[in-house]
């Protein structure tokens, strides 16, 4: 088989990487020249026989994917398969593939997820779009997910768009998980009684009811920085988490537990808080309490306040 | 009617005066003998009919209202009436009550909100205990509440530890709206289509679904500090917000609202957040994310991450 | 002054008759001819000078004031000025306006709480739009608003949008208030300690910190049926909170009591919670934990679990 | 290595299973003869060498395990060792060790997780006490423990108490994980885009972030009853995640995830929430919403309500 891939980021190269080590054939482009295996999308297009190309996206989600589809709707042709492997919003889809069919191309989204260790442990794929689009890109699937089982590693969601759906609900999935080990992480990291943080969710890899992935690479995080003393607690979130509650809101599902991740990411990013300094000055209002002044200093207020309120 | 008053702090000498007005005879005891009327809880003792005394105690909660009670075993007689108008946890009363009692001296402990304002406005008073011993502080308990109906500024909550309890939850429902008017004033401030923040809070005070006397208070406090400028995003908690998620975890009920409340207090007054740099951590593990590093510059990986996960 | 309104439901009926008592004209149309003053809305346009015309629509947000709205773009003259007192979401204000605006129509949207008590207090006002609109419009604000100082009820929060912004937040601090007093209510009402839940409420009116409109209401609802024997813990939500934690996350606000307010909703009309369900079925999994299977009977493994894992 | 084991319910039968596989020699005693090795505690203290004893006592925690070390403290020597490997709070441990201290008798508490799988995959240990007498029982953590580096699955915590409490913390973090699953599950059976939640699910094994064992074990569960027919959404909470929030409470540690999968297992076993009755009541008072009277039966307000407040 013989593949088309656009953008050789990371994720992309190492996309490149597994595939071929799969006997995949594969023509890549990205606008970096160094790793770019063709000089521009219509080389690669011209790269690959017409109406039975099969073109893999891997280019940032949004604006950048938006106009990566809408070159390829210009230089494919009817009968030409698009997979967006991107992290696209699930309702970018229909709009994707309502663009490409206008020419009679196919379109198929596929969820990954696996970050920089895909490459050696396979990509978990969660695919929306026609069976027999699927069907037909399946060795290039088969090549990039975890050896074993099929079904272990790889989905086919629904129709267009229902494979950024599952991947969008499994990062939500994933702030959660993070969230709650980091939680744990603090308070063993609180009590005096506990000697060895490190060692405590060392030994959480194997036997208990938390053992994962993301344990092990955490225990690798602390094993690499104990005390995290290198790194701030300023969190990014990359809008799948976003969108996972906006969904939430939309379907009336209660996510108390995803959007608690969010919110805690949202704080992490806030020198100071303005909601906290409203609570703070309220307080202040009717009890005369303790507080602090800009610049650090708590002011205690001359006669001791008995009460909260 | 002539009553004890052990405490003068801020509290405590509001208490005396609104008493006062209303026509009571005070005797108030404080360890500061520039605001006490006599020199020891012995002569507040002696200055008050033996088996019809009743002393007010208003001091911090915990070792301090201990001690004093303490002190008050000893120096009052069978008959007598102590009333513990702090913000002792309820738990305490009963073994406060028990104290006392082997003595026959009697107990009832009075939650009292209000703050700095409830000189000019009257206290609210939530309280524990047998009815008699009720009804025989009334007159105070008349006096110290709001003018108006009886029944709309005091209330006769139970046994001992009642009213202490009521008082708790009373200060967790206070967390819960002071957190959620904080969020709505971080919300209007954090949006550049609403140009006069301070006026749409103040708008708030009349006709609307939100008006309240806190409400007044945030107003009063941004007149004060447009934009809090003066002021730390470092929220105390007294105690009383804990015990009550603590009460609602022994007795299986969900506050989410209270606790969100409680735990936004504690992150306010952390330097760094431990978990969110174990979060941090992670994501460096698995995507090559960006991350600050100590110090606050931001790390971009080299090649561009096109997944959270 | 002379104004049009569009809408005579339970809100509208009630400001028609508001604006009435302080003097101004008021020509009311609605579908329902049992309520309305004139015919059609054309009659209503007909009823008001060109170019002079104040018409003020109070009808279900959404598609009914899409429609209004395109009714009067082609009924209007340049120069008259729509105001909608609707719930609205905010950026559907910008579209109105642009609409209205081709033929030269002006603009302003008026968030309005206070529910079907507004007929006695006057209703709270946010407006945003051009300041020559709103000093236009002025006479009937003053109308609606409670008496007392203009700014205690009525806010010109900014350009187009920021009224229904205003109010939109304002529903979402009203979901945390009143989910702050139930989570109080159920505590009390949880613990055997506390013999006279209602008269605990009652007794917060006058005095407390927590003193409000809302505390109000809930005594009265709590006279009316103690221990809301008749109705059911079912929820409904009217989007406006909804919105809000879609705009917190849009700003990376953390809302965390706004956004469990929310989900308490989403969770008190689920018959069953999927979720739930899910956890219970990997308790089972791993610990031989008792569960309930469909019906409600209690399974209890043969052997006891002494962990939950 | 001859150990005495106390509780052969299913972990302690399991246990006893291991140990035994892994050449150490079991007396164990369990109230049940029919799965006991001796007749009583008595008969087992006699089975095992004064002043070389190891009794792992392996019953449920609190009153039970406070019996059996009660009992253990009468009937061992100076120089035995009790190791309580249930899931006891660990301010108790301190309480344990002291009260079998005063006879010389030795203290650890161990932390075992991995429920009725660990027969088979070996139990996570998480232990507390002196060195010198975690050394003595390292030939049974050894056995009990999953194959491989030990510090995989074994960890000295700190002093005593450490183990427990580790353990505890294990168990907040589970309670997040399974939350944040069942939230993604809920998310992906509301969509009507995604057409195979299960194999979604399933899907998520290999390769994604996401992977873990509670994910494998909600495979299995889906696997055995897709959309959990069988089972009802009503939740156990075994104390330990009660604990947990306690304890982030007492150290100011912010856990929002924690306490929100708590929360959500309150809510499931509630038939009626009193809060959301509260809050329904509310919104009745000030908007004549819709509301469901007891029985299900939706009111609708005659006049339709353009505001929630």
């Amino acid at each position: 088989m013989h593949i088309g891939l656009v953008g050789l980021g990371k994720m992309g190269a190492n996309m490149r990487e597994r595939m071929r080590a799969a006997g995949i054939e594969v023509t890549g482009y990205d606008r970096n020249p160094d790793v770019s295996d063709v000089a521009s999308l219509e080389a690669l297009a011209q790269a690959l026989p017409p109406g039975e190309r099969v073109v893999w996206v891997m280019v940032p989600s949004g604006e950048v994917t938006d106009a990566v589809i809408c070159d390829l709707a210009g230089l494919l042709d009817a009968g030409d398969l698009v997979i967006d492997g991107g992290n696209s919003y699930y309702q970018d889809d229909a709009k994707h593939a309502e663009l490409l069919g206008r020419t009679g191309i196919r379109f198929v989204d596929a969820g990954v997820s696996g970050g920089v260790w895909g490459l050696e442990n396979g990509y978990g794929l969660m695919v929306g779009g026609a069976p027999e689009d699927i069907e037909r890109a399946m060795p290039v699937f088969d090549a990039l997910r975890p050896v074993g089982e099929r079904a272990d590693g790889f989905v086919h969601v629904g129709p267009v768009g229902a494979g950024h759906f599952a991947k969008m609900v499994h990062n939500g999935v994933e702030y959660g998980l993070m969230q709650a080990y980091a939680e744990g992480y603090e308070l063993l990291a609180a009590k005096d009684l506990v000697t060895d943080v490190a060692g405590t969710m060392r030994a959480w890899r194997k036997g208990t009811v938390v053992r994962s992935w993301l344990l092990d690479l955490l225990v690798q995080a602390i094993d690499q920085d104990p005390g995290f003393a290198a790194i701030d607690d300023w969190v990014e979130d990359s809008g799948e988490g976003r969108w996972t509650v906006d969904e939430a809101i939309d379907l009336a599902v209660p996510a108390p537990v995803i959007a608690a991740s969010l919110f805690a990411r949202f704080a992490s990013r806030q020198g100071e808080s303005p909601a906290m300094k409203a609570v703070a000055a309220l307080r202040q209002q009717f009890g005369g309490h303790a507080v602090k002044v800009a610049g650090g200093e708590t002011v205690t207020p001359t006669a001791p306040a008995t009460s909260e309120g």
